[in-house]
């Protein structure tokens, strides 16, 4: 410890720090979880954009990834992932990009819940002579994109695809409100709805004649909380690998599993207010203020010590561009100043792992025995 | 205007698109309002964290520039601004950074609110054989840092500068509480409570026969506001150089001046929602909810067509991480599949400018003449 105390005082701050024993323990705890159902797992690295995290998450037996942008696709491709899932629907200006990365040798796959993008992804495979693979998502719980299971659209958009020579991959879904739940019960039921919705989805096209060799879900809180996945081949969840105060509400980790913290800086106070003043503001934590609405609201953070121990009550409770206001809740500590002298460096933990991710151009990844090695992370489209 | 929509369809989406028109018009209004107060102006430059932008800003007669990090005095500086004020309290241990930056010749000017911080200046300044030139901070509204004009350790904080041999060069304030009012007169009220604050402690210290020649107020609803500056030798403001829709609730400027707008492009819907799903979501857009507690709130922000003109009534109402959900206020739109087909190029204005613009790599400045010219920004600390 003494040494990665050392190691981190060097550091300027604010600075995001990964702590690798954490983040190894998450993505172990998800892959065994997905290797007892028999599952193939396709993280989401749209959490760290990071390509070190990513190859850690293969080394453990994941099978490709998720993309949430085409820079990513792209970069994660030249660090040599070939499998890939872009998982934003595909509009017509983008696929000229995806052409250009499938002919370059990446296996990218795209998604698509409408009949209009399908019949607009076929024609420019047609004209470029190019087989897409294209997967159709699903709608589980109103949330966002997708096509519902019922919808008769589905077999319109499989027909689009498959009859006019494409591949058609298979059904995803996300159930993002799985975020909005807190309680085991809720959690195992939004995951079978989840479930049911995508398995669903693949039956009505099989039943016409169609393909859908995937079938692939998931998101954090549904993966840790699903009781079955009988007709699932593949999920997919992106959080899981640093965790947050968010998913700490949500009841799917501790808040020591929470592996990505900012490193700060004590710069001065307003001792009558009990406030410290920190070098960590809106810009290193994100304006993510996803604890606001859930059963305890972290304001922007959880105060850490430099060891990374929680230290309970304090929180920065407010935030400008680049100053924190840090105080403890309930009456002011109005010894803040000696307890938290200019100079002072604090670990704070975040709502939102992948907003706060990508505030910052790099990670520092702190090993066990206190070495620190910088990783760089996809910033922009 | 046609030439314009040629251009931008060549854009991959999202991008953080400056109207330059419209910036130059910003740029000049603030100028002009100081040149006939007769006070210097420096803006900050976080904003945009741009060397084209601070430019322009210095072309029509700024003089130096505000930073919120080393990383962009640094870099400002390489770009050949040398007159730079940190306008972030000096922590001991960013003071290597900022003596290599001086060394190097840039007139870094530095900030302190304390004792302690201020005798580890004169400590490290004595112990490095170098005069560092620091500003003290004052708290005007008590929304952050900064003395108390009436506090003790104003003077004491002088003392241990000056009688050390550092340059005590001025006092500094910001009133950040401007944000929070939205009507002319209290405007005026908060502008001239910050300009009194500053002038008084700068008499504090002149009465106590220490130097202040600088006395720095400003923001920009303030900067915009202020009746008169009397005893103000310089006024600092950031945002206004594009505005944005917490600057229009606020009330010192109108929706048509915002010259930072994101443009995304339609992927998708949930035709019975009345929703529309495009590529930016708060990755774009930020998390900045800056409008929520105003008089309007415009959600994620308010939607635009392709030439920038406003759409009234639609908002992006929700956002995650790659789609932003695009609706009417009030009843929904059950023809908006139809209004915005997949593809649809759409500008959204910002919340806030300064969180959005830090979402990308680099700005799209768009001339009057449909030149598109990209602009690096700085990421990062």
């Amino acid at each position: 410890m003494e040494t990665i105390l050392l190691a981190l005082a060097t550091l300027d701050t604010p600075a995001a720090l990964i702590d690798l024993p954490r983040m190894q323990h998450n993505i172990e705890r998800m892959q065994k979880r997905m290797d007892a159902f028999g599952v193939r797992f396709r993280p989401h690295v749209k959490t760290s954009k990071c390509a070190p995290v990513a190859c850690a998450q293969l080394a453990a037996g994941a099978q490709g990834i998720t993309v949430s942008t085409l820079k990513e696709a792209s970069q994660f491709y030249a660090d040599g992932i070939t499998d890939i899932l872009y998982a934003v629907g595909m509009t017509p200006g983008k696929l000229p990009q995806v052409l250009a990365l499938r002919r370059r040798g990446c296996n990218l796959k795209i998604i698509t819940d409408s009949v209009a993008s399908a019949m607009a992804i076929a024609a420019f495979g047609n004209e470029q002579d190019e087989v897409f693979e294209v997967w159709i998502e699903i709608d589980s719980d109103g949330h966002r994109s997708g096509i519902k299971p019922d919808d008769p659209a589905l077999l319109e958009v499989g027909r689009a695809l498959h009859g006019s020579g494409m591949v058609l991959g298979g059904v995803m879904t996300h159930a993002g409100s799985s975020y909005d739940f807190d309680t085991p019960e809720a959690l195992c039921a939004v995951a079978e709805q989840e479930r049911l919705a995508c398995v669903h989805a693949a039956e009505r096209l099989r039943a016409a004649h169609l393909p859908c060799p995937v079938v692939s879900i998931g998101s954090t809180p549904t993966a840790l909380s699903a009781e079955r996945l009988d007709g699932v081949t593949e999920v997919r969840a992106g959080v899981y690998v640093f965790f947050d105060l968010v998913m700490h509400n949500v009841g799917v980790c501790t808040a020591n599993d929470i592996a990505l913290s900012v490193l700060t800086t004590v710069i001065g106070h307003q001792v009558e207010k009990g406030w410290a003043i920190v070098d960590a503001g809106w810009m290193a934590m994100s304006r993510d203020r996803g604890t606001q609405n859930q059963k305890r609201d972290f304001g922007y953070g959880q105060v850490c010590n430099l060891q990374g121990e929680i230290l309970p009550g304090y929180l920065l409770s407010g935030a400008n561009q680049e100053h924190g206001i840090l105080s403890r809740e309930g009456t002011p500590d109005l010894d803040i100043a000696t307890q938290f002298p200019v100079g002072t460096q604090l670990r704070i933990l975040p709502n939102h792992a992948c907003a706060t991710g990508a505030q910052f151009p790099e990670y520092h990844a702190v090993s066990e025995n206190g070495e620190i090695s910088t990783w760089e992370r996809i910033h922009g489209w």
